[in-house]
């Protein structure tokens, strides 16, 4: 039996944490932040077309608004599971957060997260742990405190996050074991090689259409729709984070766009970055637009579309940002 | 005596009117829309700094909310001074809104309203009357129905727009007829023989500085120190609109961009297109962001930044107008 940890109870987090749950093969703890209290006390309770309902209870849990509040030390984890909304910018930092629940060279950590860069700051910080990248692709949201509804798709794409220190085989190990626990409990595995370019495909239609429905408040047909520029926008945005995922060298074709654009086709979709503005919540720009844009920048390219999207969103977000603090 | 109309009184509309009404050299009357009823009892009153409080009596007043109310046609007007907003895609259209009030050849049309490529369809319509097209600087708001607050300047720059089919010497004659008229009434002219220069060069101003503070829904201050990148996309977009009115021969020289950022300066300017987007109202997108982009697209410049910002007000304007006829 592994020890396994879900760092941030969300609907994603919760999802795939009740995936390891249901194997039957690991210890589950989880660190929840608003929703501490109910989880502790009931666990969390599931409801899905694929699973049926189910209930997760875990082993521990622990308070993440107020880390010095956990009685004793955490145990030795072999798996920490990061399942928050990646906010690099945040503070305190990531780092900070999980540094009561990493042991060092021993710990997987596996990010599921948006955007792309979100490894740098926990590779830096532990340098010789595995660090597994995945990109969740469940829907599934937090109805109530505590209560998740999974709507559909169990898939999740994953790989090694690369680092030289880390011994190739152990990484390996710990990946397939990792894998393994998910595919137990009904997950749909993609172990893949290059997660980097995984990671920014899926970048380039986050970027497009998380920044577009958000800067409109319309969902993705009402934007497409609303001028005969609206679409042509939208694939300058998916051409220029191609272009810059080219210049680092990974393999996606500008014939992506096209794809990405017929598979929006004439579905109504709301972005989670467009909900969090309207709630006036911290939207991850950073890593969808700030990574690309920085790299952008680093390689001499120009990027105006996305250096716009990127400025106004920015601009919103601390203007939420001083909303909530006039607020509190 | 000269009969003069002043359609369109909100605040820009009726100050320039009181300075003809103040010359005492002509007849004014006004087409009013959402303040007709006060205008047409009450007339309209005006505070200002600089000429003190007083109050303009029209001779008629005309709706045109409703304009096959007017009893008996109305008189031969020498100038119909046009101050609402641009709006070209609006239905009715401008000239059928002023259709009752112009004599083809005799009556002259003075256009103060915002953006560039205003003049086209009163031109196409009337093509033998002259046009005296304006870029109006005064600060003047109605702050309630009928009531203007004249806060500074009473300047306007004005000239004539360029039509071959008018005797030259008949159009220069009335330009300083016009003039005249408002330089009795206290204001302060300057007429230029190159007006779209002088529209051109405001739009560089308007299309960055209205585009950016409604699509964050900052001032200008809170915008430009929002990021790093605020600045420069501020930039950008200036330096795009000066790249094509570059490609139409008109003299306007790249340093325009950082005499515009000097002039913004710390202030912490709210323009006018954040306030009718605030308020949910019609915005001057084509005629302030439109039209540039079309002359780009003729003259095959590309304006990203500009089509971006475009693009997005146009999406909020769609979605604004919806929340209108949803409410009605």
């Amino acid at each position: 039996m592994q020890n396994c940890l879900i760092f941030g109870l969300g609907g994603i987090g919760s999802f795939y944490g009740s995936l390891i749950y249901r194997s039957g093969k690991a210890r589950l703890s989880a660190a929840a932040r608003s929703n501490y209290r109910t989880v502790k006390e009931k666990g969390v309770s599931i409801t899905s077309p694929m699973f049926g309902d189910y209930h997760v209870q875990f082993e521990d849990v622990y308070n993440t608004s107020n880390p010095n509040s956990q009685s004793g030390s955490p145990k030795q984890f072999d798996y920490v599971v990061v399942a928050t909304k990646a906010l690099p910018n945040a503070t305190p930092a990531l780092p900070t957060l999980l540094e009561p629940f990493i042991t060092p060279k021993l710990t997987t950590i596996a990010l599921i997260q948006n955007g792309v860069g979100i490894e740098d700051q926990v590779a830096e910080r532990w340098p010789e742990n595995t660090i597994i990248t995945c990109v969740a692709w469940a829907s599934a949201m937090q109805v109530e405190s505590g209560v998740i509804e999974h709507k559909d798709n169990a898939s999740i794409t994953l790989g090694l996050f690369e680092n030289e220190r880390v011994d190739t085989e152990i990484a390996q190990k710990r990946l397939r074991s990792f894998s393994n626990l998910l595919i137990s409990g009904g997950g749909d595995v993609d172990v893949q090689e290059n997660m980097q370019t995984a990671r920014w495909k899926k970048v380039v239609w986050n970027s497009a259409w998380n920044a577009l429905t958000t800067l409109s408040d319309l969902d993705t047909y009402a934007y497409l729709t609303s001028s005969p520029s609206a679409p042509a926008t939208a694939r300058a945005a998916m051409h220029e984070v191609i272009t810059v995922a080219q210049a680092l060298g990974l393999p996606i074709p500008f014939t992506l766009v096209e794809e990405l654009m017929d598979r929006v086709g004439d579905r109504r979709i709301n972005s989670s970055m467009q909900m969090d503005c309207r709630h006036k919540r911290p939207m991850e720009i950073e890593v969808i637009l700030g990574t690309p844009l920085r790299k952008a920048k680093e390689h001499g390219i120009a990027v105006p579309v996305l250096e716009t999207l990127y400025t106004l969103l920015t601009a919103i977000d601390k203007r939420n940002a001083e909303l909530r603090s006039s607020k509190a």
